[in-house]
């Protein structure tokens, strides 16, 4: 049985010896490289370009500006195609632009056959700008008269909203206590290891091959299709070991453009290969949100509406537009499912990098500003902030307010008895005096989240796998879901060993996705991944299990119904330790009797439609040095109801991971853009601060495992989840130990030594 | 409808444009290339072997030698594996050799980082050798006390043979006539455009991918594993296009030492890339045979008895072993199916290269003795000989004698009345002097085989497709079958297009073969490909199509029984010219509706159990300049009854093909061994000479199209066939022009001034 044990990673050999193959390891002879022309100011139009002398620089093969590459408008967003046409995502780029609308806006590429005279011929090329204002702000694009960014949308992207649980001005007005305010989210970057990279070639006139470092392999062939207007049955997406995405990645961002070339350029293989500047501003950022609340609250502890009024900054470029708005709402109403709850989002475009998806798409924003509200609450009516969120989160039981769905596995209470016994709060809190004053005072803190497990029914949900039995008894199996470093391949062997019944070691993954034979599946986004593929896996497992059992019914003369596999041997399904025959005799048998057989394989497509809900919360006990301004956490733990945990140990990983990337949100990140000029600061890693190991504390992880009917194996997301709570348990913790409330991320000491002199505090 | 139409190939564009990647094409950073050193004896021992210096040199990575690779014996023969232990292949080969066994063979391997030190190396490596006297014939491999190349083989590897059609001897008694002759073949070489290629690494500790130009991904997959002992899963085989093989590359030759090399080197990649030197001798032949024959005819042209006692020539190895000469009999009893009739055949070993596999397996070999026999024959009671093989070949209804199985298609008679025909054999015969004199003499042979389409029930016969339906309504295609340049991925495009019912040029096939995800199949051999995949992508596409009507049922609300695919349309049954909805809107429905379908694939595993024995003849007519000892070739027309012609152009060039080869085996091509040292003298295209434009005439061919029921399409084999026949035919005209019998092969100048010499013409 390999479900809930920690295996070896699939491919741990190959990523700690370093033999694992990424993009850029991958090396065609006769490759020509490719760098864009960025604009260098954030708003207005190339009025004349010369490229005349870079194009005959020794080296150089050619130059395309905005007016060589196709009108066709696309869009970028890793979302599955709709039937739909009004829930297709916004198409508002081409390939290249004269329109310039944020600093770094892609102009032109040049294609050589060397990196350094790419450079070179990038300062050769000849822009004269007219420029205009750049509006670096939602508050600027939405001023009246303000200049469109793209014509005809009057810089909203969209708009929506939901109303649950009645109406809430009346609750407001009736209920014992009503708040309001207003918080603010910031700009951050994946800061995902290995940078955007693809190439593409062609073999014939007619198939381009993009090989990328992508988290949506199909996806990206449609995009590339629709991008170019060619069929997408001669697109071929072929994706290696990726060095993470974080939702980066579930854009379409280089992919077009290398097809493009390659098209243009006989078939001959053309890399781009971001640097991190580069990936810092021109691909994907997290929306930054500024959300406006309202609670009302019963002094019993009742919370009775929330109220959510989102703007959010998508930048210059639609990319998942307000979808991330959109689905982050949705969240809220599954934390608090029994209380009245509007939730409006408008999603703004401004002169700034165009924001995209990221770990949690949107949740971690307005659960920021849902969690920091609660705080106030329970601290307005003096109760205990846990015992607060116990009594109005979501509990087995409920449902989905707006869908009637129900929820099937609901542990958040456990998760939050669980937090609060490993932090010890009851106690420490009963330890502290009422109130601190010294330079360094402590605080604790705790905030919840829900999420989902794919995007059903906003978008569809499906998932392939293809299991082979190898004439050694051992298993190939192809998914189209994606490892992007998460333990993707890992788990889906587990899955397959342990419906199968061959041990663990036994099943081969192909990792590499190529879209020319790998089952389909929309890719690595929305916690989805484990959960969707369950049930493809395990319907898989299941059929192949069967032909296995009727062949073995051939070979040994006893009826299939009647055997079992374990442990890669035939038993009797009624005595399990009597074991009938080996797995590799009926494989051999299977391939090679010149009559009977074949080769046994289970190639299934399944489509899920249902969406568990994911809970959890995160506990932490942080020191504010006063001075310093300084945010020194001493404890953290994030408790997850995720269902069955497949594995233990990768499960942990992925719950430091998260919750180090919270902190980082929390204390550190942010991108710096100049309001006038629209220019970014900070776009490398010496001037964005990430926390390294020296910044992070110890994480303590723990899981209140439930069990999950709708997926194949009781699982449920864990993926993006982690990340989604610890910004505001950090910031409760910081209010509990110096009595302010902090509004706005990051909270560095910047943003502290402000509200600590707001407050009085020096 | 595709089948039957000479649609453009699939490759073609590929091809033309030098855009197909081919295994040296690819290039992963870091490659090492390994070079074999090989012994400049044909027979003996390494007594002592020092590679101490070679190990010295810069850029040389490591030496290995026979002490260093695995003991395992392992075999080398592109088969099936047999679930029958009597039916294995013959293992008698180590990675490398002490005991040497023909000139050039394996003794050590050098790997280094450049090709330039690799060749340094070798001379750096010193040995000492205990030298025994070269067997380079069957005969002095065969006498009494011969040293025994294998120990305990008595240098005879095999001995099998059929008997049908009653006692012989009597037959021969009461026949009018008996004659008898012996007759002899040389050894060839394949003269595949691309050199024997591969290389291999590993991108974790478990797994090796060989990339290789192989006719036989699946079987080298489990023979890397046998040499290696590892479990066949864990190794994955890779072909890109290949440059041809003819059966060459349906030896596993280079696939075990490159993995082994990987698996010693951390995995580095590692290729081979024999030069054409190494290739004409370290890889396979063509097996020499020498036939003894007896006939028995009687005065009205009814054939009585054929006997036929060969002795092949394997080389120094066992490669295919005694399975050609096994295979080949086996032919001729189709042939002339109411005769009675002895086959007997033993494979020797001697210190010459190895044969293996060539094009016709054999059969070219023993249809040139029978057809030789035949033409004394009809000579021998002054019959016409085409009106004698008219009167004694196979036709419609007639069985196999061994097996009694029925051919379901027969029309031989048909082709020889059509090569008649083309040829105007009995207007040149009659208009032609009884008895020719002067220098230029002509003359009109004729000669028929019978082929197999494929190895049952010998071997396994075992294919595989998969389908997928992409959303643009193409559709993509995987077989186990591989492309050789043959045509094979055109062929099962066309087969797919008209069974599920799109246009031709919907269908991509995945040309690359993937051992890991690519269907099962045995791989490109024994004229086999077309005739046993035809079933597969047969029933897959008709899977396909049900699956794809089903969903369009429940899109329509029209039952799916009521609906047809023609041209990529869904239409009505009852009415194909009514389209009712596009294919494209059933894909995308499939693919994207939240609820219903899923992406559509089918996937098939089929054996075949049957074998259509495909027929044909060669008519010549020729031109004997008697001083110069040379044959000119005026007009040669080839009729084949291959069943369906799937694809007429791509038909002819396979024919074209295979009657140069036929020429060339008889009048040009030979391996020249020193029959005191072994040492070969013409491993190279200097000295080894193969006809080339200005050699070869133009081809005549014409196809009697019969249908074959037990083919998915009506279709029967067509690769090999073609070789068959020309060189008896060639043989036989000169026969007819001179009145010279020359009973061995090639029919050089050189061997006809001997025969002339000999009958006095000068």
């Amino acid at each position: 049985m390999a479900i809930g044990k920690s295996v070896k990673r699939v491919d741990a050999v190959a990523k700690v010896t370093g033999r694992a193959r990424y993009t850029d390891d991958f090396y065609m002879p006769g490759t020509l490289v490719a760098k864009y022309l960025r604009s260098t100011i954030a708003h207005g139009r190339v009025k004349k370009i010369d490229t005349r002398k870079a194009e005959q620089l020794p080296g150089v093969e050619a130059v395309f500006t905005y007016e060589d590459v196709p009108e066709t408008k696309f869009a970028t967003a890793g979302h599955p195609y709709s039937l739909d046409p009004a829930h297709k995502d916004v198409e508002d780029r081409r390939l290249l632009t004269q329109h310039v609308r944020y600093w770094g806006d892609e102009i032109a590429i040049v294609v050589a056959d060397n990196k350094l005279v790419l450079q070179e011929a990038l300062k050769h090329i000849k822009i004269e700008y007219e420029t205009y204002e750049p509006l670096v702000s939602p508050q600027a694009s939405l001023a009246k008269n303000a200049r469109q960014i793209h014509a005809g949308s009057n810089n909203v992207i969209g708009e929506s909203g939901y109303k649950v649980g009645g109406r809430i001005e009346e609750a407001i007005t009736n209920a014992d206590i009503a708040l309001q305010n207003r918080y603010r989210t910031q700009m951050c970057q994946h800061c995902h290891i290995e940078n955007h990279i693809a190439y593409a070639y062609m073999d014939d006139l007619e198939h381009i091959v993009v090989v990328s470092s992508t988290q949506i392999p199909h996806i990206a062939r449609r995009i590339v299709g629709e991008a170019l207007g060619l069929p997408w049955g001669r697109i071929r997406i072929v994706k290696p070991y990726i060095g993470g995405g974080f939702g980066a990645k579930q854009d379409v961002i280089l992919e077009p453009m290398v097809a493009f070339l390659t098209l243009k350029l006989d078939g001959r293989p053309i890399k781009i290969d971001l640097s991190r500047e580069e990936c810092m501003i021109g691909t994907r950022t997290r929306h930054p949100f500024d959300v406006k609340m309202r609670a009302a609250v019963n002094k019993d502890g009742v919370l009775v509406a929330l109220e959510m009024d989102a703007v959010a900054n998508t930048g210059a470029y639609a990319s998942h537009g307000h979808s991330v708005a959109g689905a982050a709402g949705a969240k809220t109403r599954l934390l608090y499912p029994r209380a009245a709850m509007h939730y409006h989002a408008r999603t703004v475009y401004t002169n700034t990098p165009a924001a995209g998806a990221m770990r949690a798409y949107g949740a971690p924003q307005v659960i920021f500003a849902v969690e920091c509200m609660i705080e106030e609450a329970a601290r307005k009516i003096g109760m205990d902030p846990v015992a607060f969120r116990m009594k109005n989160v979501a509990r087995q039981g409920d449902a989905d307010p707006l869908s009637g769905e129900r929820f099937e596995s609901c542990g958040l209470i456990e998760c939050l008895q669980q937090g609060k016994d490993l932090i010890r709060w009851d106690e420490k809190r009963a330890a502290r005096p009422k109130k601190q004053t010294g330079p360094l005072r402590r605080g604790l803190g705790v905030a919840c989240f829900s999420y989902a497990s794919g995007t059903y029914p906003a978008c569809l949900e499906i998932a392939g796998a293809r299991i082979i039995l190898n004439q050694d008894a051992s298993l190939h199996i192809q998914v189209g879901a994606t490892e992007i470093g998460q333990g993707l391949d890992t788990i889906v062997a587990q899955m397959a060993a342990e419906t199968v019944g061959v041990p663990f070691a036994d099943v081969h993954v192909v990792s590499t996705q190529d879209t020319d034979v790998a089952p389909f599946d929309t890719g690595a986004y929305a916690s989805r991944q484990a959960y969707v593929a369950s049930n493809a896996v395990f319907r898989a497992a299941r059929e192949l299990k069967a032909k296995i059992l009727e062949h073995a019914g051939r070979v040994t003369g006893i009826l299939g119904g009647e055997l079992d596999i374990l442990n890669g041997a035939i038993v009797d399904r009624k005595d399990l330790s009597r074991k009938v025959i080996s797995l590799k005799e009926v494989a051999l048998d299977a391939y090679y009797d010149k009559q009977r057989g074949g080769q046994l394989t289970a190639d299934v497509s399944h489509k899920t439609c249902t969406n568990a809900p994911t809970f959890g919360c995160t506990f932490v006990e942080i020191e504010v040095d006063i001075p310093l301004c300084k945010v020194d956490i001493k404890e953290i733990y994030n408790v997850h109801d995720s269902g069955v945990i497949l594995h233990p140990v990768m499960a942990k990983g992925q719950v430091h991971g998260g919750v180090a990337m919270g902190i980082a949100a929390g204390l550190y990140e942010e991108m710096k853009i100049d309001a006038e000029t629209g220019k970014i600061y900070n776009n490398n890693f010496l001037d964005y601060k990430i926390p390294t190991a020296v910044d992070v504390p110890d994480i303590g992880c723990e899981f209140v495992e439930t069990y999950e009917p709708s997926s194949g194996y009781g699982n449920k997301a864990l993926g993006e989840p982690p990340i989604i709570s610890p910004p505001p348990a950090i910031r409760n913790a910081i209010y509990d130990a110096t009595g302010i409330a902090i509004n706005e991320l990051p909270m560095t000491p910047h943003t502290l030594f402000k509200y600590f002199k707001e407050a009085g505090l020096f």
